[in-house]
């Protein structure tokens, strides 16, 4: 597995860097130390003092914005020179490597891929997190899980695991039992499962009051390369139509820390019961619980039972429930061949 | 170390595996899934699904006996075949591998080698560990302990070091400082040690009441290819013969996991005090304890010391306690050597 | 990095082995077993039987000061002769690895060279260390820290990281924001810093009562091969001159397991409030705890973040505060190839 380099991987949350914090993360193999100065900028540079080796990430963050080394003080700025030094002049030229940073509606995004080709219209669009007030919407992350991001998309890909991995969690819906449409654009893989006249999912009784016992239901899910994915599960009844839902909106983004482990954010708003705060914090618990306790032990088992040979390797007996996680590997797969040959990455070239 | 593959392994104790149980096993680095149907049939298969590799053993037995994948849901009987498909139709040919199994005397074996070599004929006997009552019969199991199987069987192959191993919970005996009498025939190859007139360990006149002072000692053990070993502690007094003994009996039956850890089965069977459950209580749990804080130590401080080189690369120094470890590690060199030729697999041959 | 071997290393403070003990360590890759004879008789022979490779380590020490090993009894002096083996007579020749060690002044030296080289005349002079009385003297060893040895001397060498690393315990001095002095004879690298009228660091004003506001500042570093420290702290005042002052002399002896983690000894003396033992005690603590949770987690990360890669390799931007460690690399570095080439280790050669 190769990773597509040029290409805008989420670094973190906002809220997981505060104001003169550092932090340190591994993305695409590199170590990265996210800062953020005093007056809310965001800088991401290497994690490793070109001194003797100290993580900056185990520096401080100074009242200039500057990351102080917290080993002998050297200090340097968001695009990795160094500006301070307390043990004699500031040596010219010395500079630790830098990545861009984009904050946008609540996300840190980094690039980490060639400079010149670094836009930030390429972010993906995550606008309507923002949307919900915020006793409608939660947001955490799984800081390392073990498996490749690959593993970690398939999962969201194919929802039909909901029926099994989560039976005694999610209940055992039967909606994903359909044949999935998958629909692949320019920018974006999506796939989708309608059901008409259907049982809802055990859960959602619970959430909204008055469903009538049989609803319908659509679940799609939307991947933007490499690894951000957004999930939209509605119901309607009475024969109402589109945006006239139920709607629970997730975000599942990855981020490959190496090839075998993976930082793993999630985030839900929804279109009803928005002001009930007990019943959103219920919801976040209740999801972190069920990442960590079954998606996340299962993914690292799956990992392991593969022991270190490639998906295609093992030649996997392959459904029709897997027609979007295979679309997704035959583009990514494209955009990295695309990436190595210096052609553009759209996924439709 | 080659292993030895056309042999029965112990997979499990039979109650290691409840009615409509599955548990993964790792046995000569092969990923198995051992597990019991609801009327009581055990299957052996591959302990990864075809589809996206989760481990069957993450899965469950389902009422009519199949092995559910936990992840989304495909079925497996005990052949291995793909037979439930809850996305579509049940594909042609899809299986994953199994082996041949057989339960007895409440121990299941597996069959690592060629299907057309498996002969339940050629399991070791432990029919003996049957013919005690329940209270004078204990089993249990080290699930994982580092070192190969070869460093398991020189343990027991090699009783003198009870005297030094166990000085301070089985008390210094003496009696295998005699130098032991080595048989191998066809089918094992056994040690033993007599001592006349000796003091007895010092944890039998606490089990067997009016004991004299002096008696004759019997210690005697067989090993069976590759891992399965029988010991015999026999004690005699006032001239008294064969099977007119105080006798305690045990199995300790080895199952590589890796050419680096092991699976460790024991029992223990006595013909004297055998309704007495709170001594039969007492024996387990000592012997557990034994194990777990001396034997598995000690042998996982060798496995270390070594540093992943061989056996005989290390030059040992040999003495003549070792006569059987040393006749146990040539014959089955032979038989992995027969093996690997296509020759019949005999001792003696 | 390749060790320097002919030279004396640090194998255990005094205390670490008492009468009759036997512990194991690593030592330059070796596995060493150091043992205690009851008359006080100091041994290091190989830490594995030649029979079936246990541990020595694990065994135990008998009235005659011979080591027992713990698995089957064989018994090595301390030249490693075999001289014990309760199954038979005792086998001419049969022997484990010994190496040379001298017991001076509170510390247990080894050899881990050649034989014919070896000469206590060149052990470290830590004498030093006796002539202050129990109250003024502690010390303490932190059993395996990641990293090699080389960032452990260069963390003593380079006192400024005090400012950085140590801000909230020892206080912000400054007095190392001076260029330092290097001095480099055939024994040994010093490095010092002299400051005069400057304020002491913030801890000095608790341990010494009626200290001037400004003293005279001293720090000397003092480094023998291969890992051999002492660090004097000197305060002087009123035009005071030489020994007429207050002076806390500590060693940092490092001892190299393998090259990727460090045993690190640590002791400190002083010539001022001699007969404090609780102060003595505050400071034995408070030293430990700073090495614990401020020097070894520091050199713990620069290690991770240099992931196998050598110092020069990453190419690392020196300062003038480096002065010291580097002209102590470049030692190293001579005596190393000096020692390949069979030439004379002299510093100056
Ligand atoms: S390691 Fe960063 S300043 Fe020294
Ligand atoms: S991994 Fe087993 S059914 Fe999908
Ligand atoms: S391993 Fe040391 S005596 Fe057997």
């Amino acid at each position: 597995m190769s990773y597509l380099r040029n290409c805008w991987y989420m670094a973190s949350w906002s809220d997981g860097v505060g104001l003169g914090e550092v932090i340190g993360r591994t993305i695409l193999d590199e170590a990265v130390a996210l800062f953020r100065d005093p007056s809310g900028g965001i800088g991401a540079v290497e994690d490793r003092c070109p001194h003797r080796f100290a993580p900056l990430s185990a520096g401080k963050v100074n009242a200039e914005g500057i990351v102080v080394c917290g080993y002998h003080g050297l200090g340097f700025d968001r695009t990795g020179a160094c500006v301070a030094n307390p043990h004699g002049t500031v040596l010219r030229g010395a500079k630790v490597r830098s990545w861009p940073v984009v904050e946008r509606h609540g996300i840190i995004w980094i690039w980490m891929g060639e400079a010149e080709r670094c836009d930030p219209a390429s972010i993906p669009d995550f606008a309507w997190l923002d949307s919900a007030p915020a006793s409608a919407r939660s947001h955490g992350e799984i800081l390392s899980g073990g498996g490749g991001y690959d593993l970690y998309v398939d999962n969201i890909m194919d929802l039909s695991h909901t029926d099994y991995l989560h039976a005694e969690t999610l209940g055992k819906g039967g909606v994903v039992f359909n044949k999935p449409n998958v629909t692949t654009t320019d920018e974006w893989v999506e796939v989708s499962w309608e059901s008409r006249n259907a049982r809802p999912p055990a859960f959602y009784p619970r959430m909204i009051p008055n469903l009538p016992e049989l609803v319908d239901l659509t679940l799609r899910v939307r991947w933007i390369p490499a690894a951000a994915m957004r999930l939209d599960a509605e119901i309607r009844h009475d024969g109402k139509q589109g945006d006239d839902c139920h709607r629970a909106s997730a975000a599942h983004i990855f981020t490959p820390e190496t090839k075998d482990s993976t930082h793993y954010y999630f985030a839900l708003v929804r279109n009803f019961a928005e002001e009930d705060a007990a019943l959103n914090q219920m919801i976040a618990d209740t999801r972190k619980r069920i990442f960590q306790t079954e998606d996340k032990p299962m993914i690292e088992k799956v990992h392991a039972a593969m022991r270190g040979r490639g998906f295609w390797e093992l030649k996997p007996l392959l459904l029709r429930i897997d027609e979007g996680g295979v679309q997704v590997r035959r583009v990514m797969k494209k955009l990295v061949e695309n990436e190595g040959r210096g052609e553009p990455l759209s996924i439709a070239s």
